[in-house]
């Protein structure tokens, strides 16, 4: 039996044929065009959905479940998308509409949420119980599997790790409060600093890396600086790194996972500038001294979302 | 069919004998005598089972299993208590023990899980999924149920919510790190708060209330003189207030849970002081602005261990 699973992303939406291990068999992507209304691109994700499934030769019958993940609050139990942050869907039936064109079960899910099944039924954190994901990228995402399904708490929004409050009356978040660990740990925040640093560091090489303009720095930028021996760099690192673990660590002492899995884009990072001083800046914090949660980068990239997606009717 | 929890405290033992709703039919106790080595404690334990079962007029094949909530770490898989903090449990096996005086199924948990398993079962937790249970008391517990199931993470000391960093670098924790949650916001920490305000307002209402002894300075003190229009004292609860609210609104964030109980002796404040504004501050903070999580009151007290260890056999 295999499974269809959608990765709706603000600049791309990707369709995976997956096996029941989580293997992708086939993919199809192409841009979104935000213009759309929410239903016409409720028809696209169900073309996409029959383009892969035509690229791997099934039939309508041979596909047990379609799931969708996306940006945003869904509600999988009545099939709806909630809200999104920076697509048109709102209150959208989207099984409804899907279905509509194509009769198949589908699965909604939250695309931090996805990522995180993805790491569990295929990537590093396979079969690790349980798993938690933490996506480190404009904001702070998170997911958990416990027993397989997905803990998305009580009303659809839980493991919103990003918004763990680590400086109480810091810096203002997004969501209206002060302090979130978003503001310190995402790549967002990592630019910002490296941004504050230059201005105070004429000399660091971080200039000669955005061409001397601060609006070019990136989240690999201070760490290809620390990689070139910048002190600045690898000052400024040492200050994220510390924000990072404290989120970290509390997610550590609270839910005590088996694995915690970073993603985003800042997880590329080299082991020795990122995940190694992590683990032990995270391990000083750990109240269980016997710290059996390992911490480890997300194997999948993008792809996690299309298996995490497919395999969506297995973990609901 | 009827069920025997027994908390096993710092200072008391109590069993009771319980019915599948949580209901407890028998009680009965005893202080504890900490000289005893953990094999005579284990024979008490086995005592006390027998004296609330016979109390309840049961013959042995009555009593579907014995639950026993401890203050420590347990594996109860092994039916091994781990480690106690202040009694003499170290790699005991507690289920073999028991078992040598009377063959039933033993099930071993934390105290703080216990806590919320009762709540859950028959308190102010009431069917809530998740339930998640805040002690604040000497320092902070914690437990959750998803599911009715007790979440322990993947090496039984999961919910160690009182050891989330608040405050990045603050004050010396127990465990070793700094700005621990229960740094801020246990009974402990409102004493110290307490304190150090009193000294200086030699004139606050707090002096009197405590006999001029700062020693003798309870965590029910500055609720007494605030209800009384100290100001000082109102001027502490509002700092406690927002430190309890920190961590609260991260557990929020992060488990969405659909109640979070509040116990321990601090919880037993007027609403006014407590609740109300608690539910303010947390609001604000509520990453999810429907704000489906409620903050209740525990209202089962000490009999919450009882119940929940209890029915310790519906949850793991």
């Amino acid at each position: 039996m295999e499974y269809i699973g959608i990765d709706v992303g603000g600049t791309n939406l990707v369709a995976g044929l997956v096996d029941e291990r989580g293997a992708i068999l086939q993919k199809v992507s192409r841009p979104v065009d935000r213009s759309m209304s929410d239903r016409a691109l409720c028809r696209e994700l169900s073309l996409l959905a029959e383009e892969v499934r035509l690229a791997g030769g099934l039939s309508r019958q041979d596909v047990q479940a379609v799931g969708v993940g996306l940006p945003g609050l869904v509600n999988n139990k009545q099939g709806v998308v909630v809200t999104t942050a920076n697509m048109p869907f709102r209150d959208t039936p989207l099984r409804e509409l899907f279905q509509q064109e194509w009769d198949v079960p589908i699965y909604l899910g939250n695309d931090a949420n996805c990522a995180a099944l993805g790491e569990y039924w295929a990537g590093a954190a396979r079969g690790c119980n349980p798993t938690v994901m933490v996506t480190l990228g404009t904001g702070i995402g998170g997911g958990m599997v416990v027993n397989g399904k997905l803990f998305t708490g009580c009303a659809n929004s839980g493991m919103e790790v990003g918004h763990m409050v680590i400086h109480p009356g810091g810096h203002l978040c997004g969501c209206g409060y002060r302090g979130c660990w978003e503001q310190y740990g995402s790549a967002t925040a990592l630019i910002r600093m490296t941004r504050q640093a230059m201005e105070k560091a004429p000399d660091s090489r971080l200039w000669a890396l955005c061409d001397g303009d601060p609006e070019k720095v990136q989240g690999r930028t201070p760490f290809q600086a620390a990689k070139e021996g910048d002190a600045t760099a690898s000052q400024v690192l040492e200050e994220y790194r510390q924000e990072v673990a404290i989120g970290l660590i509390n997610l550590i002492n609270v839910l005590q996972p088996k694995v915690i899995c970073l993603g985003g884009g800042i997880s590329h990072a080299e082991d020795e500038l990122l995940l190694e001083p992590l683990r032990e800046l995270v391990e000083r914090g750990s109240f269980d001294k016997r710290m059996p949660t390992r911490l480890v980068r997300a194997s999948l990239g993008n792809d996690a979302g299309v298996v995490g997606a497919a395999l969506l009717c297995k973990a609901v």
